[in-house]
């Protein structure tokens, strides 16, 4: 961890409501860098007890109103469900519960908090954990570790909500960024959601056209570029459709992309251009970061 | 290694022409493999310079004629290259030398093998070494372990060169198969060729639109799919080049997959459908490989 548990922590309790990847891993972390801090979990019973055995939570219950009022709670449910349960829940929490979410589109929650009661203490936020492998069993306390982790306020958000959470963010190892959900829901349209569908395609079109034994005859590019395709549908679907007039755009860019290599694979420009172009941001991609 | 240096090497002298990425790899495992063999190489003078102090290779020229006669002689310049290559030294070899490249593609240097009086003495190969990154300073001798090396004999190669060179590859520990030279272009236009392209372009478009300030906010997917856009357009520009009809069909295949998934982004079957055959695929893809 960037801090040491010294640091007094942001929220005493915290709530996280799905404990999937995200939300398993949001528990874990919290526990190991802030042992004092009470963690209550809801999810499925099943859930709920792999992710006591493993120290993740202190309590569980699958409906979150059995569950005693938090500091913060987290939605971590999939994207239109973190929507419907912030409908739910949030005009009956306390004034002083902060809430936020971890989906990966930020447009429709917060679209959502503006039409309740909820929307001050309401932050939106987006770790960036990699999610390739859904489920507790995935999660891990160092999965935000150097990783963004975004929030997206309001103009009539709580800023101390977002101090805290950016606090919060920070000493879970993440680094916390501000930015617009419209702006968020735009660039994750191509920096997550377009390689996620690219990839997916990528799988299902290759696999289709070689079968079991050519695949046998693949090296590792395949590997890694396509290592997104073992990602959960339940997942993606809503988020293509809580996002898809920013994914159809970066699509058609990729497309068109794919079409001018298509159209200049005996020579021209396409070739030398995307090859230079690609070479360069992936350079700017990975300046500071290790290749891991 | 596979098996031990015990075993004879099947030739007893090697040149390796083009101490690039695969050219140096190979001329290191053979070195590490069979201490005793002679390996002399062929390139420009700093790239001689940098093998010899490696000791990838016993001698260099920059001119192929100035080197002795060797046993095997392995074309391993780009892909265009290696076929002028083939046309200019074939028909000079002595009759007992075998001949072996390593070009992405294999349709047109067996063509080319036709018209010489080298054919029977060449056996067009494929290692599947990985080669996001081009040059000696990144060859190594365990490249090929554990990895594919395709050969593509033709009904009149010579069997015993077909055998001893089946013999080399596996005993620099990569498993060698035999594959029809128009079925490996077309599995090689979906296997390597495809994520290549869709990854320069997916890298090309997305810096484009998110440029350096929304790469920070990349998480580790996008890292991944991307490895191979840092892959050198000279390499690159001759395999579109000689498999342009097989990579145009890849391409098109893509194309129509994404446009399927933009299409159904707010609902219907392609989403669900190229996820599902996605993660079969991927699948099937990682069987019996670890996952680096």
């Amino acid at each position: 961890m960037a801090t040491s548990s010294a640091v007094e922590p942001p929220f005493r309790t915290v709530t996280v409501v799905g404990l999937g990847l995200i939300g398993g891993s949001i528990a874990l972390a919290v526990r190991e860098q802030w042992p004092s801090v009470t963690v209550f979990g809801a999810d499925k019973a099943s859930v709920l007890a792999h992710a006591q055995d493993a120290g993740a939570i202190y309590r569980g219950a699958e409906d979150f109103a059995a569950l005693p009022p938090a500091d913060l709670v987290v939605l971590a449910a999939p994207v239109l469900q973190n929507v419907a349960l912030l409908r739910e829940l949030g005009p009956g929490l306390p004034a002083s519960t902060v809430v936020t979410d971890v989906g990966s589109t930020k447009r429709d929650i917060v679209r959502a908090s503006h039409s309740g009661a909820i929307s001050a203490a309401f932050i939106a936020g987006h770790p960036i954990g990699g999610a390739e492998r859904g489920g507790f069993g995935f999660a891990r306390p160092d999965l935000f570790r150097g990783r963004p982790w975004i929030f997206t306020p309001e103009p009539d958000s709580r800023s101390d909500a977002v101090e805290r959470l950016v606090g919060f963010a920070r000493q879970l190892g993440a680094r916390p960024a501000i930015v617009d959900a419209e702006r968020h829901d735009r660039l994750m349209a191509f920096l997550s959601h377009l390689p996620q569908l690219t990839a997916s395609a990528l799988m299902a079109v290759i696999g289709g056209a070689v079968d079991s034994e050519g695949l046998k005859l693949a090296g590792r590019g395949l590997v890694d570029t396509t290592r997104l395709a073992a990602s959960p549908v339940d997942t993606w679907r809503e988020i293509c459709a809580a996002n898809a007039d920013g994914i159809g755009a970066a699509l058609d860019e990729l497309i068109a992309a794919l079409a001018r290599l298509r159209s200049g694979l005996e020579g021209g420009e396409a070739v030398e251009q995307t090859f230079d172009h690609a070479a360069r941001w992936r350079a700017e991609l990975m300046r500071g970061r290790d290749s891991g």
